[in-house]
């Protein structure tokens, strides 16, 4: 089996989250599958030094960078199909909502890259799989938005505490035809009809182990949905 | 317990290798002790587009982009002493090589960055254990050099298929007065006497699990000799 994971470069403020990356590949191989990078070949949307936090005035191109945690074996998101794979995985960091969408500064009114859009589309239509943590389930709401398939997707819960604005966030994936649902760290929502997957990750206050193991979570239910 | 992860930027061409980073920070929180992420202010030695492998014009800070895998929680190498960890580990990738000490490219006859000896022969010292894998082994050896403390150290073997020429990164170490062990990447060499962990992670191939295994593995081992 043969599992894409789409990244949005390489770190938390301006790319893919690293570690949700890492245990996303860590849990498709403890599944026995091939893990098949892939990333758009575009310019970051800017870079963030992670040090002080602020934006510099350097350019960085989301494809090279996620090649970083990748260590080189990378396919460009343009050259591939859903044919390539039997599901996708994508990690967050504000990368997904910087580089994939522009959720971080739009909402759900931003624009989600045509190529993400296309391999989302085209992989739900196949009836493949779809995982997301994190902010990647914004780039699963955008992709279908308009679709009238109303994937249920999660990006954390309201009850227990996040660094972010769970309700803000949730309530944009419900405007443009999601349906979202309130999950802890410690569970994912799961669409058996659309055959996606989400859990909040870092969208909620948490530990390593604990992402590591909702990051498993999305990834085993991702597998058991393909076989 | 505090365990510091000393990193080497971020990606395995120039910097911290990210699983190894990632896998070791994971072990660190289910051994229920705090990470302690800390790096060197000072310049890359180069900067490697890692979908190409080639060297780019590019100038980055192995502070500023280890903070990538830190989430931007990261302490400048200068600014600590042994008295802020009660054992250090070390990822391997490139950026050990290249930015701790020159072994890419002077074998043991290259430098190493003071503060990167200092911390380390504290560490030693004190009492206080050293974990280190991949390429890390070889900053060990240099940081000791000259002591008379002989640390037993691997960095693989050369009974399994590895990328790399572990003979003779082995006898370079030998050189420098440490006592190189030949290790699978399913085990680690321990050195009680000195409380220094070792172990191969990607200097031999491997799965991304056994990478996994091997850091952690590294990790208990520090732990125990620390407790």
């Amino acid at each position: 089996m043969k599992i894409g994971i789409l990244l949005a470069g390489c770190g938390v403020y301006d790319g893919a989250e690293i570690h949700e990356a890492v245990f996303t590949l860590l849990a498709v191989d403890e599944n026995d599958a091939q893990a098949v990078f892939v990333a758009p070949d575009v310019e970051q949307h800017h870079v963030v030094n992670h040090a002080t936090g602020e934006e510099t005035d350097e350019k960085r191109n989301v494809f090279v960078e996620s090649a970083r945690i990748a260590r080189g074996d990378i396919k460009k998101l343009a050259d591939v199909t859903a044919d390539d794979f039997d599901a996708l995985v994508i990690p967050g960091g504000f990368g997904a909502a910087k580089n994939l969408n522009k959720w971080a500064f739009k909402g759900p009114d931003g624009d989600v890259l045509p190529d993400v859009k296309r391999i989302i589309l085209e992989l739900v239509e196949a009836g493949k799989p779809v995982g997301a943590v994190c902010m990647g389930p914004t780039v699963v709401a955008k992709a279908l938005e308009g679709s009238g398939r109303e994937p249920v997707l999660t990006v954390g819960t309201t009850d227990k505490p996040s660094p972010y604005d769970i309700k803000d966030v949730s309530d944009g994936m419900a405007k443009i035809g999601a349906k979202p649902e309130m999950k802890s760290v410690e569970e994912v929502a799961v669409d058996e009809k659309n055959k996606i997957v989400t859990g909040p990750c870092y969208m909620m206050e948490a530990s390593v182990k604990q992402i590591r193991a909702n990051a498993k979570m999305v990834v085993d239910n991702v597998v058991k949905l393909a076989g």
